[in-house]
């Protein structure tokens, strides 16, 4: 199984602290060590990298430890392969362009049986069932509004089906964002947390490290971080719901088509 | 106006020396300075890196300088704004998916009146000219052969048609690859080299750096490099014709669809 990180922000921010944490399991504290990527969005641009080396041997993971790269929407992924073979091209976050928006998306889990009819409008590259399930929402989503995006209850109402649809092959631990939102399943396991005013300092549970926010942030910063496992030993997390969707505007979860 | 670096070979070969002379260009011996970017396949899988600082200053054009990353097909670019604001989303290479293969594409040169209709397959996500004229040739691509790959000379031939049909509103200078051909289409200003067997020392214009490729190659290696302007002082480039349209495969030009 891999692992998630998504940052859902209302102010470009930068995700060192929990990437640091995160990429540890990549090869040190966890197994994950078939590949990872990142990708940040800065307006409507993506930084995207990926990797098949392990996060932890990986010269761009050294570099974005070190980078304070800010974004308002980041989505990381560390792969322990289950199906498609070790290679580039089946590393996550994998990326497309819909509705001149670039998407991200990254999965956690393994999908059985899942054969969608592609029409060709999105064809996988690689050879995961995660990549597969993105080129499928992906055309759902066009095939449902046409070529301008809906509003975000409508889309999120879709999302609601499309994510339901899929998880019914399997495990869809998954995250989804255009730049603006960022949606996350969770099939079995997924864990958030919002920091915001007041901040308080935070302990990584994977490496000796801690960061004061008060320090670093502003009053009005509002960060949102989604993850597999709880980065922190010190900080309440709140796990998802099993068939839960949620979607993250401006560092806080939105209650929108239901 | 911008400048570009393409290298296809036939072994995956590190474009280490070509991108130290080329990056110089990004704010050092020229004006380059509005950001930049590479792209280099890896089996179908793809590196893609940009940036909106002066590849000068930028930490991940430093990295890649140090790191031999091994590519059959390399595209770079850097950026001397003409059109579109100085953006992560405006920074060359663009890559999109088209039958199952991602697409990179780069230009040099400045398009006027090119308004071409586009029907919600591929939409630009910044503001330059260039990628919406990238948008416009995958668009018509489909269009004309469906959801599967046509031969490289049914290829060929639509590329030199599309080219030649953006061509007549400015200059488009460019280049595209989808991992196994590289095209390439001059405007005003081109260059290539084959590097083959027996090789020979080769000296950087732009840095004080030279190689002896017959140290780092074996008798089989074929490099094809394609630069708006010669890198190196000791070797003679071939220049492009105005409008002409090369394609390379395996580290050669190919001659077919003629």
């Amino acid at each position: 199984m891999c692992q998630l990180l998504g940052m859902n922000c209302n102010v470009p921010t930068d995700i060192v602290f929990s990437f640091t944490g995160f990429s540890t399991r990549g090869g040190h504290t966890d197994t994950h060590n078939d590949g990872w990527g990142i990708a940040f969005f800065e307006g409507a641009g993506v930084r995207h990298f990926v990797d098949h080396e392990a996060a932890t041997a990986s010269p761009v993971a050294d570099l974005i430890k070190r980078w304070p790269i800010k974004s308002k929407n980041v989505i990381a992924h560390i792969r322990k392969a289950t199906q498609g073979r070790v290679a580039l091209e089946n590393c996550h976050p994998f990326m497309r362009e819909l509705w001149g928006h670039y998407w991200v998306f990254a999965h956690n889990g393994d999908l059985k049986g899942f054969v969608p009819e592609l029409d060709g409008t999105y064809r996988p590259v690689g050879s995961t069932d995660s990549e597969l399930a993105f080129c499928y929402i992906l055309q759902e989503l066009r095939r449902r509004f046409g070529i301008a995006a809906p509003p975000l209850p409508a889309l999120h109402e879709a999302m609601r089906e499309l994510t339901a649809a899929v998880a019914r092959h399997g495990t869809f631990n998954m995250m989804l964002s255009d730049g603006s939102a960022l949606f996350a399943h969770c099939s079995t396991n997924l864990h958030y947390i919002i920091r915001q005013h007041p901040f308080a300092t935070a302990v990584l549970s994977d490496e000796d490290m801690s960061v004061d926010f008060s320090e670093v942030t502003t009053p009005n910063d509002r960060v949102a971080v989604i993850v597999t496992t709880p980065l922190t030993s010190n900080e309440r997390w709140t796990p998802f719901q099993p068939g839960e969707l949620k979607v993250f505007v401006e560092g806080a979860p939105v209650q929108v088509g239901s």
